[in-house]
């Protein structure tokens, strides 16, 4: 049954939208635009990293912890009602309280039928000016998940980890057909007209390259817009989002792609058949060298360790 | 003195040409390129892969292993002779004769101080319609090996290698500056029109993504023209080699890059210090999860194995 299945087509959204200070507004926007998903007649919906809240990971104050919830919990549970009522099923990117102290960067997906699937806590946390996600969230102890949602088997890594070809093969060796990733990426004003360019590349060229390795789609999900680094501050000390969410297929060509500052739903066709096509052109997978990647557990491999 | 050593850059250079039928007039051509390199200021040399030749995996052809060579043997010795006079190192890509019956896709470096350095013999080895290397060549059993010449690591992985993240992490954690693919990688001209530019993006990103992902240098040298099927026969029986050869930064930016058809050299300078640059943006090589990637030393993580 499933092989039958899998010869169908499914239509993924990537949302992108901008976040204001307000996460009752921002919830209500990712209801709205999750029905114009819907209604533009994709089955899979896929928000971007922590779209509930600004991204407070611009400084380190204790405060923002108290923005965590559990997971599943009061948001998951509001897009259980949405995914049955709508017939989609929807990634969800949250900030996890886990206990007193220990918080995740957390994604979940939910089913229309079989409601909270599960989650993934993200695994590759960064640390970086402006980007201080090592204070806030405790790396994912739960590996790389995979969940089978509408006859597609859909792996959800989190920003970071789209730097990390380890993740997404290891998505793709447990049967990915499409890899979801909730980000909040933008440029730093300063370095926006020295780096900007090769940033945002890199960052394209990087997911691009999972979809070629691994002959799966691949689904980039940003926020856009300007968020200040003090709730009070203005342009340019915060981060602009780069938006340009985009879904590219398994060899690696961008289906449709959102603009840097547009507000909406990004819609492709995960066709399962291309994977095959793909993989039978390229084979890759038959010819990696399980015998000499044990060293890839290794830090560093240095002469003098 | 290696510290030191390390923020000086060094041109590099992709040698990319035509091969015709005759090994001498290709190694005539090979010579004569290297020194039109070194007349340009480049201290690093890296030719195609299996230059001596034309690209003879499109059939399986027992007469063909007569091509092959030992190596360190008389090629690697004319190179060395090179080296010496012009004070250039080279990456020599050569069909490796190791035993009767057991030939390898190899490759080696040459240093004008030092000599032969040591050799890479190619790993992932493909096997599709016209590229048919597991006739021919036994997997590489070395590993992967970083060689340092003119002051810079320089890794060697070989053409389908180049498909594969796992190679050039470890390349990198094994200090790589530079990865170096000799490759002949082209177009049959009958999917050209339908699959040629998803293909050609899909092996400049790949390649730009290891960049990226390992913030070093990398450089990818393809051979050009059309090659005959069978020797006698014509276009569009055979492989449109798609040149574009190319050198990209850290940050995976494209330096400098031929064009389909060209031959001759392409330029760039390795500066070392673009590499710390680039991890200290952005250090992934600090955030693996070293403690979860044990699995990808499996072919596949299947459900019910």
């Amino acid at each position: 049954m499933t092989s039958l299945k899998m010869s169908e087509p499914v239509q993924i959204a990537a949302v992108q939208f901008s976040c204001s200070p307000d996460p009752a507004k921002n919830l209500a926007r990712a209801i709205e635009l999750t029905r114009n998903a819907a209604a533009k007649g994709a089955k899979i919906v896929c928000l971007p990293e922590l779209f509930l809240t600004r991204y407070f990971c611009q400084t380190e104050d204790p405060s923002n912890y108290e923005l965590a919830e559990p997971v599943p919990g009061p948001t998951s549970a509001v897009f259980e009602s949405l995914s049955a009522e709508l017939g989609v099923s929807i990634v969800l990117s949250l900030f996890e309280k886990r206990a007193e102290g220990l918080y995740h960067n957390t994604a979940c997906v939910v089913d229309p039928k079989r409601g909270y699937l599960g989650k993934y806590r993200k695994m590759h946390v960064p640390d970086d000016p402006l980007f201080m996600e090592k204070y806030y969230f405790a790396p994912g102890d739960l590996g790389v998940k995979v969940f089978e949602t509408q006859g597609i088997k859909v792996a959800v890594l989190i920003c970071w980890d789209q730097w990390f070809p380890e993740a997404a093969r290891i998505a793709t060796l447990m049967g990915a057909q499409v890899i979801c990733y909730p980000t909040a990426i933008g440029w730093q004003p300063y370095e926006q007209e020295s780096h900007g360019t090769a940033q945002y590349e890199a960052w394209e060229t990087i997911q691009r390259s999972h979809a070629v390795a691994n002959g799966c789609f691949v689904v980039a999900v940003n926020r856009t817009g300007f968020e200040p680094t003090s709730p009070a501050g203005s342009y340019p000390d915060g981060i602009q989002f780069w938006g340009q969410s985009f879904i590219a297929g398994p060899d690696g060509a961008i289906l449709n792609q959102a603009s840097e500052t547009e507000e909406g739903v990004v819609l492709a066709s995960i066709r399962p058949k291309a994977i095959s096509e793909q993989r039978h052109g390229w084979p890759f997978l038959r010819d990696r060298r399980t015998d000499v990647y044990s060293v890839l557990t290794q830090t560093f491999l240095d002469e003098n360790p």
